[in-house]
């Protein structure tokens, strides 16, 4: 493998939110070999992967799934329910709220983009009153992220699927989770969603290279008026090939074998488990920033995501912020472990710790170890103890 | 993993016109860790692929990587350099070419099929002579398959190049050989294509789920005019992150563990060594259906596929053919092997066995062997010796 | 990997009487990081393999698994069960069986052997005269070898039971089937037998590594008794240690992980089929051996192994047989098959083909083919049609 | 894989001091279909991992490589190089000091144990004292270990060379090395050693399975005239099939895949910085539990290992020791981690951490998290800080 001689010893940290560790579990079930997309073992693998899935999105409606990465689910999420200068509403939670927008843009929609601070999740009134406002109903569909991967800050997508119905606006709901599912809490039936966009490199521990629909009946109904071009992302045929375990074209099929593997070890683990155990490992991470005198970028308590934490960095003497890419890079090589960036308005003064999929204690442990080891390294300004404060913490609440 | 609990023993002969068989090499390079797309380790990756694969399409334009299947590149070739209702002009080849045509339809452009009879490649004076006669020069692009896997026949490029240029047409050049890159000789430069579409799953011996789009200078020019909504197969974006051996999404990072890795053994063969190992499996594989007294599908012998060979099945007595579908399912059932279905207009009367990609000479006399005993079993009438003449070419051939 | 990027295309056939081709579910439960030897998972994997493996060997009675070859197992069965000076009754019913004296009297033993053809396996009635010869009862052990790999004979083990009982004699009955097991029938139990050793590379289609002895109660009560030095060998320590699921010294855990699956997989299949199958394979080979106007070795046909055909080479003009090295070296060079050299006294005019552990008729098919385009290659005097007459017969026998 | 279904989520942590974490690279290494043993691609192999266990070893004399446990090497190095009777002379540094000399025991051996406190490595002087009062030089071999696993205290070799110098006594000098090759510094030729024992499953980051013999000219004459029985451990015919790159019995290609990779690993690193890596942990890991108010076993600092540190447990309230096993299982069942068991006479009352093989700064700090964790949940006294301390340390000493 390509410049694995130089790899320093032990096992790399990758805690950036996404792709996450892939268990070996998942590594060892797509290592074997493909097999005939048009043959009954690929047909049972077809009807596993399709049915487990909905688990996941907890659903009973289909779900697609696209070879692609996440970014052409956002794509199909928009070209099957939307026709050329449509106006879609979205809300400025973060980097990927703001790159959906401008894939929408590109598209030749016509996307509003509801101003956000990058601290705090949806305000669910504003696009209420967005709503209440478009009396022509010109706005076809309501975009929002669940889990904003740029920001740590989730969104509550019940309070938005109110805020339509109060509304009575017959706006499609459109949501990504694309880093939030298999981590963190979702409905797409409970919660009225229209399309739910995900992706495979987070909480469903494969590597990139999946990416879904899910897919209620009225945006169904909407895609068949919808005309935006659309062919390799068009439900209508996958749906048609998927009743029989099959795909219109040759699907990922390791990928494949994998995701039946994360299905099987999510749901063995119990969904409600998986999410109480990112839950915890975000608030250890918590106080351990808390610990250092930091800030975390989440300004809402009910909106921390339990998928990753994003961290301000300290000021020096000057009034400016502390470097967190050149942090981030001491990080790297010293220690061995990824961070994530920040990204667009909160570049270089956020870094970025992810805490999901394949994760437990110790894991964590040593990545904020590795976070307060940077700072001494770096001459990062902070106070001892943000670890000690997370295995406190974490030895209190093992077991519960 | 699912269902491998009922495999019966040994492996399975996988003798479709692809997926190929994935080498051990490919699968365990894919299976490592996935890391960090923004990071220093995931840049030499990038830009080692982006080099390796220029001299697999034997370019030095740019190739295009994406995380999807073949299909995806053909949207993607389209949507970069045409606009809504834009003429293209197609050429019936077989299954695969009608389908692109299809998806033509779809996107909205006005695609022109001229007719084949699945037997033969493209006749380059048809589309000189469609050319010539589009005086007004509505036709912006030229479609064609370079290896119809449907059929297993082959057409000449540079003989489509030759057209184009005697009738002094400004149309691009668009050329699938999803099915023959790395396996059948192929020169996106030296024959003036504009864009080559491919696939991972065939010569590249890796799992599904990349494609490529090889871009010429001229391609690139027309996509800043082209006005079909892009975004996911956006080149522009792509291209710009590439100088730096990045990606604007998440790419499919293990899977690039593995391109990175097929392009090594392709190479260090030599891209000439494997073509001559293609030509003279599809030699073999011709003697032995000839001695078997059926027919091969393909009827221009220059037009021989080195990747695959359809077969037509016998006549019974009555005046109809045998059910090729029927006989497949007798072969993968007592013998654990796939082969190829007829697709499309040669649907039920005729197979097809791939001879591509990870393969030697032993693969396939038990391909071979698998189909005389499957002709056994099934009573599908032929003479024998068919792997007796195959046996004699091969060892005749061996070590030249 | 070292030197794989010198392989030739596809997929080496490994076609020697063992170590046989690894399945890709070993593989991949071998894959997996090691554990703790003396923790609760390691327990619940150890009990797992000693009662699976008791299956395998159709005994009630303990197993002990080695870390070693099968030669190590040997000596295990020897050092367990005498003492210096012993005399122990040998049967040359080949290399290995000759291997196995040498190595007795390498221990101090004395060992004798009665003199074999290397073409028949053990003549039960010669060894009951030479028990009732031995009427001072001095001979402490009967050797025999089940499957003698060097030569594709089996032996008739019941037989050999009948024989010492008939002649009323207490030597302990100690079976070699390191290639026989998980290939041919077996029963530790039911055919007395005091001790049998086996190895993993064989029908267990494991890599090499384990070893193992079957342990009855009269051989257990022997080692009480039994003075040769014995300290990694001894049975009493590790059967202790087996009890609770752990051994004395670290384990070859990866290998256990293997074993767990080879069981299961032979299981799976039921041990008849397996047995049934190794049989079907045994008879195609022979009839393509007869077709080329070729001799097999064995030459009863009571005694054919069902694991492995051993074949003479012709004869050329002069009285000298063709060269079996010179033969399997061109195999090996043209057409990427190894086949198994001819050991001892049988060396250089004969060839061994493996047909045992994870395969199929078509994988059997490739291997015919490549030795008769060997002959053809290497211009060995042979009749066309072997590869014929076993396509015929399995195609006939498919399904069955 | 058998109960991989009730793993917890994440990585184990396995804490002992080996075997240790098995690296990707060599678990892919590994995952290879086994090879012929007798063909020229395993060739290539024998030579090239026989050429660089000696580098391993700092030794140009012959390594014998076995497939067998450590045990297994233990046995090799007396069974090749004594006679039944003779006297051998140990020193009990823990553990395996002990079972070494039981092993000796049972082979026939008359071993003396000079009396260790198991806190402290060998004292050279005392075993000069015994040569020197040894002048019939009865003592055939002394032997000592090098780095005791069940203590954290390695033993000065090169003083114990010099020791049986000065007494001008004609002794073997046989090393246990198996828990530090590849680990801690060590000399085989320049320390004048005659047999080194050395295992796999350490500091060679493989799976348990291969042990190891390295020979020095004077043990070679000396096995000319040893008579234990031996064959399987037999050196002569081992050394005179590797002359070509080969072995007498099958060897455990799989396992010499990986040895091959471990080699390439360590050299790549630079052995040195292997050494410095490791010391520095050991380090850091020493320096954690002094700031938790906690005693190394090890009471000599020259002496430290820089594989494994031992802990003493604090005592409770009543002059008792808390249960180091209790402590253990609390730390496995919420922790998941692994951590090593007091034995023989430090039983219960000591725990090990294993910091050696594929290990860096994180990892090391998730330890030692895991044992103030684990402190936390089990009610074991101590004082907070000991991670603190470390990372301290690490970050101090980090790029050095």
């Amino acid at each position: 493998m390509l410049k694995l001689n130089s790899h320093p010893s032990g096992r790399h940290f990758l805690q950036i939110p996404g792709p996450s560790a892939v268990p070996d579990r998942i590594l060892r079930a797509m290592d074997y070999p493909t097999i005939d997309h048009r043959g009954p073992e690929f047909q049972a693998l077809g009807k596993k992967v399709l049915a487990s899935i909905q688990q996941i999105f907890k659903t009973e409606q289909p779900v697609v799934i696209y070879p692609s990465s996440g970014t052409g689910a956002w794509e199909a999420a928009l070209v099957n329910t939307l026709s050329a200068g449509d106006d879609v509403l979205m809300y400025e939670t973060g980097q990927f709220a703001t790159l959906w927008k401008k894939l929408a843009d590109k598209l030749g929609l016509n996307a509003e983009l509801i101003e956000g601070d990058w601290r705090h999740g949806v305000d669910a009134s504003r696009i209420e009153a967005r709503l209440v406002a478009d009396t022509a109903h010109r706005i076809k569909a309501v975009c929002v992220v669940h889990n904003e991967t740029s920001t740590g800050v989730t969104s509550d997508i019940a309070a938005v699927r109110a805020a339509i119905d109060r509304a009575k606006h017959p706006a499609l709901l459109l949501v990504d989770t694309i880093s939030g599912l298999g981590s963190a809490d979702y409905r797409h039936d409970a919660w009225g969603v229209d399309v739910t966009v995900s992706g495979s490199q987070k909480g469903l521990m494969l590597p990139p290279g999946l990416s879904f629909n899910a897919v209620s009946a009225k945006a169904l109904e909407a895609s068949k008026q919808a005309t935006l071009p659309k062919a390799y992302w068009g439900w209508e045929e996958i749906l048609a090939m998927n009743e029989k375990g099959f795909w219109p074209y040759t699907p990922a099929t390791n990928l494949l074998y994998g995701l039946a593997e994360a299905c099987d070890m999510l749901l063995e683990e119990g969904l409600d488990r998986v999410f109480a155990r990112h839950r915890r490992h975000g608030e250890a991470t918590r106080r351990a920033v808390r610990a250092w005198g930091l800030e975390v970028l989440c300004l809402n308590e009910d909106e921390y995501s339990p998928v990753l934490t994003a961290v301000v960095m300290p000021e020096d003497g000057n009034g400016k912020r502390h470097d967190a890419d050149a942090f981030r890079r001491i990080v790297l090589e010293h220690f061995n472990m990824s961070l994530g960036q920040g990204l667009g308005k909160v570049s270089g003064w956020v870094f970025r710790i992810g805490h999901l999929g394949d994760f437990n204690d110790l894991t964590l442990l040593g990545t904020l170890a590795g976070v307060e080891a940077g700072f001494i390294k770096a001459g990062v300004p902070h106070q001892r103890g943000g670890v000690q404060a997370a295995i406190d913490y974490l030895a209190e609440t093992a077991g519960q």
